[in-house]
């Protein structure tokens, strides 16, 4: 069997979200934590052969040239419980993946983004350079670390929503697209390229384009690699996916669903930037209308509250008719931090892919839908649904397994 | 095809949940109101062969005798819309139901609903001459009406908690036990006996005892009749059911799950005795940790206040650890009036279980649970399941068919 | 004594606050209500010579021609009782005052107020003869009912922000002005205008410029008016202008304040033009930083929907540190009739000013400063304040007759 | 000028209140923290002569021999920010501390305090032997420190309502009772005799009797100290006096009032003990009714939850009337420290005390009023007006001092 180690590469390596994976995976090393928030240890996942989390190496790209270890001091200091001394026991692990962590690429993220890139970063790469370069320390990572099988996370801030309307279908004319410095893509979509074309798998927890484009999934079905996306669903928009459902089932009319949402992370301030936050709203706002086969009044906003660091609250007020006409009222408060709730959800994705991959899997894996808002190709959002569909394919692969 | 009249027999005809759902069938007849908040209207029902609402004849028992029509008005008048001209359109009707509401029974219903009856309510009667004499009452009501099948539902306040431990598990056994005044059974079970012998159907919509006892079941087996309950899934308990499995589901754990309950209608008068309260708020207790399959901290209060009348208010709180043990909080705030809420159930139970009891189906209705916080003999609470039952139980009716 | 009737003049006088303060008037005079909500009629303004209600007559300019009882009744049927029958009881003087509303001026409002004039209203005035046209409506009121006092209140919908930036300080320059189309005075101004050249009284109880302007105070000054505003405190920083002073008198640090407001009536449906929303979130944002004397992170907004109606929901979360720096957080909800709050400070407001302006006041009132979110020319905003210095002001006034 | 140091005697000096406030002195002398949360800091009390931080120096008594600086960690520990590195820097202070606290007295505690305690407590002591014993304690500790005034706060557990009834109104006949193992006087009167005997002032922060008999202030007076209480008005509580007050102003007629309180801190398992409970539950739900001047529905319950630590969450919700009788809500949540909350009052009342009687105060200190929920002989609950009578008092002890 093998047992060669398995990279998790992630994109914007210093993020919150990438920050607390890191830590949280070194504390599973170490055993200093234990299962909690991590769907991939569910007893109806433990009869698959998923890799031990021991096995895992990170490595990453990043344009902000902070320490790694800082990063995550700051997000453990906003989790309101001491993590202090977890953080101090992973140090080592810190700083070897800081060691590990390599300038990224700033095309097409938008100049808020643009502006936060602190690190020796290539200023005039064409797009096809710029896959090329990030595509070495990939393949540098993967031979000093003796890497089998690779996923690529895409944990970087959102970029501006890209005009797609001139992309080509093909990854034949997309490829020749890359010579050109006014080729649309924006840099999660390069990073999706390079990891594809080397086989790796790649999982977009974002918004951003990214793997999204066909002609991106073509390449990914060429080099038989796995790949899906998008959005990681975390939070507010989590509860929505459970609570529509439940209007839906009683036949009780949404009138309106007003989401606000407020936090003050490195996240936020780039969602600040009304350019980035349009893709976010987006991919936030189309899940209750699909789910209740009908337009009510909807409303999302997010706002950037620099005190409320990592700590995002959202208010959702839902008003709704029951028999008769009656209105009547559904109010939640949602209290949680936003790197916390991703982070276990990014290792999850990983083993899963890689799992997913090892069996021979190829392109999108829509049975990890239930991770996303915005799922690629999904028409299904209801979250039990989606659940079921996680727990099927399980199920599938331990009979396919002789299990 | 078999088109005689339908009867619902109301236990608590006029309180606010039967008040209502009399409105609202009477509305739905004159087509005054659309479907909202009727589960039996939704798509994937409109298959089965289900009655129409305008075969549906309503009569019932009661042990308070204000006017039928001054009961809907009340209710109506705390609905937020304005519902008065619909009430005075129905008024025909309501007087009409109002001339077949017959005195019920207080035996065992506790002092504080004792306390309510102002209807002429024989006070010196064995269970079995109760029995008897509620039973007449049907009969008269089924002759009258030329009534083919009919439907009990129990909408009347909850009884305090009846001591069960004495019961025998037969019914040939019970039913020598009517005889004696010392009989532990309480009004519902009464009046679920009542029905179940003369081959009528049976729903708890209470936590009362009701049909619950083996000895019942057997009863309405030997009859051929259809019975199930138990407490009607309307609000708080609903959401506890979606939110649950979203916790579980997301490996998330739940530290603490409180929820605080204020209304005051004639339910929450009733509730406000201990006694009565305790057998409530066991049956909204237990659901969160049979999903969770662990036990936290929970706390369900229920609290009376009259100036809210119907207008239930839930405020729940639930504290969660999320990935590297991190606190969290979901708090939700309900706002919704309780009998407007329950009312459509009541007529949804009685059509679905007219149409079962017409397929020849016998004894409890399990596909139903998803309509119960306590359903009998259930061990899923999860509501997306619950309801995935009930259209897979739809579908089933369907194929043997032959649609 | 003088005796003779008291004229109200509304600005809007079909909106959700002139119609429901017609209405309620109307109420009050038929014994239908009692003293809820009006704050003239407390125990401590009761030695005043306030007016009876039976001495009032309302007119006012308009610029829809919907019948004022529809409004009434609109706004009525959203009230979450029953108010219908008020409504019927009251329609003669609600018929009486709809005969005596007349066109207003669309000069300024904003396009968006301009598209819901459907009234006969002269599209080609200068603002002098809009001025000279208004003020024969009022003059035809004062003669046709005998009006002794009278006092004129905006309470029409948010016009965008007018320059203010070309205004001159003094009133013979401002009237000068008058003649040019080109004057940047809007409705609101113009109608503070007409009423304070003839004496008479004049109220903003919105947002809108209207006798904020020092040359339109040195006219009300001439004619020995009275006047004050502006943008009645009703809501949601009536609840800011109580707890910011608990917070600084607590020394505890408001680290941010969000106000997130929704609702549908027609003033939501105005606010929802960013033109006209930008003056009215001005208005509500810097109380918070005034009361505080210093500047938190503030956020407030305003949002439509339609299916709120007049139904306003206000959710505000404070984020403040305490001891040792700790963070906590302070959230509510405010769910009100949005017409219904204002309605009663509008009667309260007129009923005052025509005190005040009976015992020889003049110009401004700034006792008066607690019904406002942006009182003229005031610093403090702690509503506690402002009410010692209304009860002062009473108190001072019972001092001076001779109490 | 006397520059002797000036004693705090903490009983409960383990407690959350006391932990923290013990932590934030030592912090506030070493400058680790700010003045935030601290009344006596505002700019208003500058230019009284109040005893700067450095000069006071802590002792105590405690039932519980858990080390200090352990107690405090934990307290710290459940802040949500990082307090540990305050901690270690105080670790010397908190040692020193440690090391002038003495065994309590648990006579009249109630059975669920009485079970916490683990220190070696004489146990069969009358009255009268343990106020000699615990004023040994205390002479001890101000004689060691040389210290010049002693200001006694009682931040125990709250105590289950004593029997007052056969109490005594003269400190002569009181203390004769002493000797009578009988005597109805808990252990909180007992620290208050002891402290009141030898002049030093006393603070009662909890609802227990302690101070309140009036036998006891003619003590006080005798020895002409200073004493007040009682029940620190620190959270939800503090907030109903600032809303209530805004409701009354407005008119606005409060139907209903409910305040639901979670916590799990060592005060809240002791009230989880329905005779503790019940002191507790009257001192905060008296205040709407006298701030009101009538009696709405009000309820107040306090639930004990484990997993929520010192971290208090409380839920009120009001249902009021407005205008023509329309029903409206203000819901809040509050969600705080409890100890953190609580430690600055305690040194704010420390400081204002030793002021005050180095002026020559004696007796009671009604202008303290605003610092507690059931502050002695009170009939004013709003917190503005409580609060201005405290800046009067400074702004008089000013002009007295010939500022």
């Amino acid at each position: 069997m093998d047992d060669s180690p398995i990279g998790i590469w992630l994109i914007g390596a210093k993020g919150g979200v990438a920050s607390t994976a890191i830590l949280g995976l070194a504390a599973l090393k170490r055993g200093l934590i234990g299962p909690t928030g991590l769907v991939s240890q569910l007893p109806q996942f433990q009869h698959l052969q998923l890799a031990g989390w021991d096995r895992f190496v990170v490595g990453g790209h990043e344009i902000r040239q902070a320490p790694l270890v800082d990063e995550v001091a700051r997000i453990a200091g906003q989790s309101r419980i001491e993590l202090a001394k977890v953080v101090e026991q992973c140090r080592p692990e810190l700083e070897e993946v800081d060691r590990r962590i390599r300038p990224g690429t700033t095309i097409g993220v938008g100049k808020t983004i643009a502006a936060l890139a602190d690190m020796d970063i290539p200023r005039n790469e064409t797009p096809r350079q710029a896959v090329e370069r990030l595509g070495r320390d990939v393949a540098e990572f993967v031979r000093a670390e003796k890497i089998g099988r690779l996923v690529v996370v895409n944990v970087s801030s959102t970029e501006p929503p890209a005009d797609v309307s001139r992309l080509p279908s093909t990854w034949a004319e997309l490829e020749r697209l890359l010579e050109d410095k006014q080729c649309p893509l924006p840099a999660s979509s390069l990073y999706a390229i390079c990891a594809l074309k080397s086989g790796h798998s790649f999982i977009n927890f974002t918004p951003s384009l990214g793997d999204a484009p066909a002609a991106i999934d073509e390449l990914a079905r060429l080099r038989r690699a796995c790949h899906y996306g998008c959005d990681g669903k975390t939070g507010e928009t989590l509860i929505k996916s459970v609570l529509a459902p439940m209007f839906a089932r009683r036949n009780l009319q949404v009138l309106s669903w007003v989401g606000h949402n407020i936090f003050g992370n490195m996240d936020g301030r780039v969602l600040d930037d009304p350019a980035n936050k349009r893709a976010k709203v987006a991919s936030k706002d189309h899940l209750v209308h699909e789910i209740l086969g009908y337009k009510p009044n909807t409303l999302v906003s997010i706002e950037y509250l620099p005190d409320l660091g990592d700590w995002k609250t959202a208010w959702d007020h839902v008003h709704f008719a029951g028999f008769l006409g009656v209105p009547m009222t559904l109010q939640f408060t949602w209290q949680g931090s936003d790197s916390v709730l991703a982070a276990p959800l990014v290792l999850d994705l990983v083993r899963l892919t890689e799992f997913a991959h090892r069996r021979g899997h190829v392109g999108q894996m829509p049975f990890l839908a239930g991770f996303f808002k915005s799922p690629y190709g999904a028409t299904e959002h209801c979250f039990d649904r989606q659940f079921e569909t996680l727990e099927q394919w399980a199920s599938d692969c331990e009979t396919a397994s002789g299990h």
